[in-house]
């Protein structure tokens, strides 16, 4: 429908059609919708998008995303120190937070290894970690990261880097996700589940 | 996940599921892939939203969204003025001109009859059509209201007031889409597309 919009209409559809998983007929929709809302809907939004930029940065401890520097998790007394939740990036980790139950605090690494991308140790924040192991008194690493080839190809680096240094280490269980089925689970996803089975606590009593 | 996130990146959240078919994870990945893009994609994605809404108004002809008033298209001295192509709003008149073909000029309405939501003729640009068939010479309106009920109360609206004036009226074809199957039709549009079945060229010769 490209030749027959408005030049700002149009620039708008493009600039919307390069965020993931919107299309041009998408984009139309979104730009068709914020054209028939009230003024103030679109400021609003629009200085959301610049505010948010400008306010976010990375935390200089565990390098979530935050607004202060350090991050009101890091600076927050009653987490446990002892237990790092250690996650590829701050998506991860707002996400095991707010599943809520963790008390530890986070170490995002910015990414994970991938030699096909050319990513090394050397890009994520591996140093700053063995920075906190030595100086924070830190026990305990569970390893969250995606259960992907190069997530479980970070978590096996972190792994056989902090094992020998006496550090407790576990990583987040694989299975059947809540409402998943078994008829339709992937062949991996079911052995993770079969292989990762928990004791029923009947059992043991 | 809404606790753990930075006001300012919940604040563009809550923005963003303002928008249609953007629900609560939608509007985090969104957020997500702009919190990683140059900080200049999002200040051109913000001011674009905002340009758009300053600049777009309703050409006080046609009632068409332009950045001039009156549009191109009722400025443009080649398209055919006897003929309107009346649609219910702005991105219906987009489509029909983006698909080529059509050129005459377009009478949008903004709306279409609705009783259940108390929309009546007066709440249309009815009048404006009245005083543009009396005064450009116009000699035929194209319908190309939506193939619902309001649209096709709309329709009949229209036949009713300009049939006894002499105008010639004509209706969009319902039938079958491009690549639709007959199978998976229903069973409205399997009889418009039987009653509006064209006489095929080879036959008429």
């Amino acid at each position: 429908m490209a030749g027959a919009f408005p030049p700002s209409l149009e620039i708008l559809v493009t600039h919307l059609m390069k965020l993931p998983t919107i299309g041009r007929r998408s984009a139309e929709r979104l730009a068709f919708h914020l054209l028939k809302s009230p003024r103030e809907q679109s400021v609003e939004l629009s200085e959301a998008v610049v505010r948010m930029k400008d306010r976010l940065r990375r935390c200089s401890r565990c390098f979530n995303i935050t607004e202060d520097d350090p991050c009101a998790i890091c600076r927050d007394p009653s987490r446990d120190s002892k237990i790092l939740c250690v996650v590829e990036d701050a998506p991860d980790a707002l996400a095991v937070e707010s599943a809520g139950g963790f008390r530890g605090r986070y170490h995002v690494l910015e990414g994970c290894l991938s030699p096909l991308k050319g990513v090394t140790a050397g890009d994520l924040h591996i140093a700053e970690l063995d920075e906190r192991v030595a100086s924070e008194g830190v026990e305990e690493l569970i390893l969250a990261m995606n259960p992907s080839v190069d997530g479980e190809a970070t978590a096996l680096f972190v792994t056989q880097r902090y094992a020998p240094k006496g550090l407790r280490l576990s990583r987040i269980a694989l299975g059947l996700p809540m409402g998943g089925s078994l008829e339709y689970a992937d062949e991996q996803t079911l052995q993770h589940a079969l292989s990762g089975r928990t004791p029923i606590s009947g059992r043991e009593s």
